[in-house]
């Protein structure tokens, strides 16, 4: 067990881990969106990584996701796994079903609506292929009311979309959105019932990447005659201008109830929207759009990275009904989006679409001339740091053409250098390294000098 | 499975959930946390949850921890572990470990010193007991030098915990310092060798708990002379001013090398402390401080929390040699401390020591006094946002009394009420409840009178 030379200490496959200038923008992506969630009011929560498997599997594995059990290995009886049956315990693979649980849990010590963002680690036991991960973090918003949820919170939740990915700045973006009652009441019109409605909804909800002879195909299988898929085809096919599809949604609302349900509310969400000063180019009405999951009821999201469709959504959500009640046994009605954060950052790395920050913090180094002069570079560090800046002290005496060499490849983009001279006038060389430029400045000058440079 | 009527909800016992009040306030405490971090610049790093097991168990099990091993569960084979012997993976139980491994696994991408940070949940799987979490979060700072590490850093340790208590405002706190290779130089001179100086430590280390007598008894069993218990017992209890302690231990200096090595980093590193300004009232030097874990070799440190030292160390650590270059197979010392934040964080909540935060960081509240209105309502709204406000918008229309005793239950500061009158003169009522006064504003003049009174 000591012989550590035979340790394989690569990480687990499909657990993955970044560089400092990785994980910095992270930081950086969490800490805005968390700003934005906040600025609409959504509250933080964190539910425990380890659920009971009964609450796990409560609505069966969504999405068959494969779910981690855990068990405590005692020490010093190597590999082998004790378990007691009693408490069957395992990692969440997503955050709405312990949503669900935390309702249940603190029910009458929450105040509805209650909005809440979640931003934790998930676990899902897949195969890691495909830039899948088996953890990774997702940022999630959902409001839920007590029985009734206005559509206003649907209607809110393209304006936060739209905020979190301006201010990441990562180019344009379509938010796409859909209420899963039309395109359930259109298949209701062209005379499709029960299950061949919820195959032909999963058949529309992956037409994109399919292709629409493929599509064509997949309805045909499922029974659906030439002149249905002829109608279906040309339905999620409808597009152009958002008032240009409402306009033509409206010609069709009188062929059933719960379309017509379904177009009064994505009018009154995309009204909304405007109100909320979303700008036009950046949502759209897409007939097309279902989601995945089984628990959507009303209004669905995608967001498209315009030139980088190949992403796949980079936000997705909608309204759902059944699901957070559960375990209360209440109608808790809810809205809510999800941002698999781990897996676009990567995306959005590799694609170049975002860049690394710089492996340290650190704004500026105090360089190592002298070691008599280390009590004054301790205290010049301080002051720096009192002043709000971030800064490292060079312990190693070396060179200074290493030490400023040092600070250029971890981006640091301060240095400061004093000398005997510069002690003795209670000065200092501030280098900036992204100007290439050096000047004198006293030492009791020297945060504002630093700061009016950052 | 689906009828949830029978599904136990409850959190699996020792895995800690907080309400949303709770969760502000360990965010507001991570982030104080991360930015005294950077400060003195250490850059985040993450790790994942999911280790191999034999990395995890590379060191042994340190300190006993259970460590929780996962496997994959098939879905829809309910309650049936389906695991692959071929590679088994446990949760973290502490972030040392992972450390060694992070090190080891990009070796040649960081640079040296390298000051990382890092703040993740870690798994222990004990019996959940007096406080005790299965899982909770570690903030954990380590500095790690290719073959040696300046002595300095040590010194910057006190200083960065001095900053973070300070900040975090819990009171009067202690950082009790010492070097192990006093006392361990120490045991050599009045000539205990061996496993004897190793269980001797662990007395002096859970001496503050068990008292004197108990102490005198456990040495004795340990085989230790009544002239030897003695020794020890005047040693560990020599106290007072840190110079004077200096002193004292200048006059033993000769008599081990080891102990005069000890007493010269502590020297060195107390002489960087104070460079670095810290109040001499947050420092002392306590030569019983041990640190229980094997692996520290030099200096330690404790925190201390002045009259409730019941609480235990709030903050420890030390330095090492051995741990960190494990898996590379090169010498690389290393210097850090953790906090454990979640038993921290809530005994100081339980001990009125710390108070939650209000469960919504929402600023500001638009009530709804009339549905014609809401489109005004989402504008101001958006308006307060873009003026860095948080704010929400009241959609259900309720009495403007039920409307203001939700934001005032909620620890909202702000109400914005317009009624049609207000809304015709482009101005609304400004209730500012912590002063339970309302005032007349042009809405044009809204974001600058709130941001005013915050």
């Amino acid at each position: 067990m000591h012989n550590n030379r035979k340790v394989n200490f690569s990480c687990p496959s499909g657990f993955p881990e970044f560089l400092p200038g990785e994980k910095r923008l992270e930081l950086y992506l969490l800490d805005t969106i968390r700003r934005v969630f906040e600025r609409y009011g959504f509250t933080p929560i964190e539910t425990p990584t380890v659920e009971r498997l009964e609450v796990l599997q409560a609505k069966g594995n969504q999405g068959d996701n494969i779910i981690y059990g855990i068990n405590p290995i005692l020490p010093n009886v190597s590999e082998t796994l004790v378990g007691s049956k009693k408490e069957e315990r395992g990692l969440k693979f997503d955050q709405t079903v312990p949503l669900a649980a935390y309702i249940a849990r603190h029910f009458h010590e929450l105040t509805f609506p209650f909005a809440r963002y979640q931003m934790d680690m998930v676990f899902r036991g897949e195969r890691a292929k495909d830039g899948r991960y088996r953890q990774f973090r997702q940022c999630d918003i959902d409001v839920l009311g007590r029985g009734k949820l206005s559509l206003l919170y649907d209607a809110q939740i393209p304006a936060i979309i739209a905020e979190i990915f301006d201010e990441i700045k990562i180019g344009d973006f379509l938010i796409r959105i859909n209420n899963r009652k039309i395109l359930t009441g259109f298949f209701q019109s062209i005379g499709l019932v029960g299950d061949k409605i919820a195959s032909s909804l999963r058949i529309i909800d992956g037409a994109e990447k399919m292709g629409i002879p493929k599509v064509q195909a997949a309805l045909t299988g499922e029974g659906l005659s030439p002149e249905q898929v002829k109608k279906v085809l040309a339905f999620t096919s409808i597009g152009g201008a958002v008032d240009e599809v409402l306009a033509k949604l409206q010609d069709m609302a009188g062929d059933n109830s719960l379309m017509e349900e379904g177009i009064k509310e994505l009018e009154t969400v995309i009204t909304g929207v405007r109100h909320l000063g979303v700008p036009e180019e950046r949502f759209s009405v897409d007939l097309s759009i279902v989601r995945g999951l089984d628990y959507y009821t009303g209004t669905v999201y995608e967001t498209t990275l315009i030139g980088n469709e190949a992403l796949g959504s980079i936000c997705s959500g909608g309204r759902y009904e059944g699901l957070v009640g559960t375990f209360v046994g209440e109608k808790i009605p809810g809205v809510g989006i999800s941002i698999g954060l781990t897996r676009l950052m990567s995306r959005l790395l590799k694609g170049g679409i975002l860049k690394s920050l710089s492996p340290t913090p650190t704004q500026v180094m105090v360089v190592n001339q002298s070691e008599d002069l280390i009590p004054l570079y301790l205290k010049v560090s301080q002051q720096l740091r009192q002043g709000g800046l971030n800064a490292v002290t060079n312990f190693d005496k070396r060179s200074l053409k290493k030490q400023l060499q040092q600070a250029d490849r971890l981006g640091i983009p301060f240095c400061i250098i004093i000398g005997e001279m510069e002690a003795s006038k209670s000065s200092c060389g501030l280098k900036d390294l992204r100007r290439g430029e050096q000047v004198e400045v006293s030492l009791q000058e020297l945060v504002p000098e630093v700061l009016k440079r950052l």
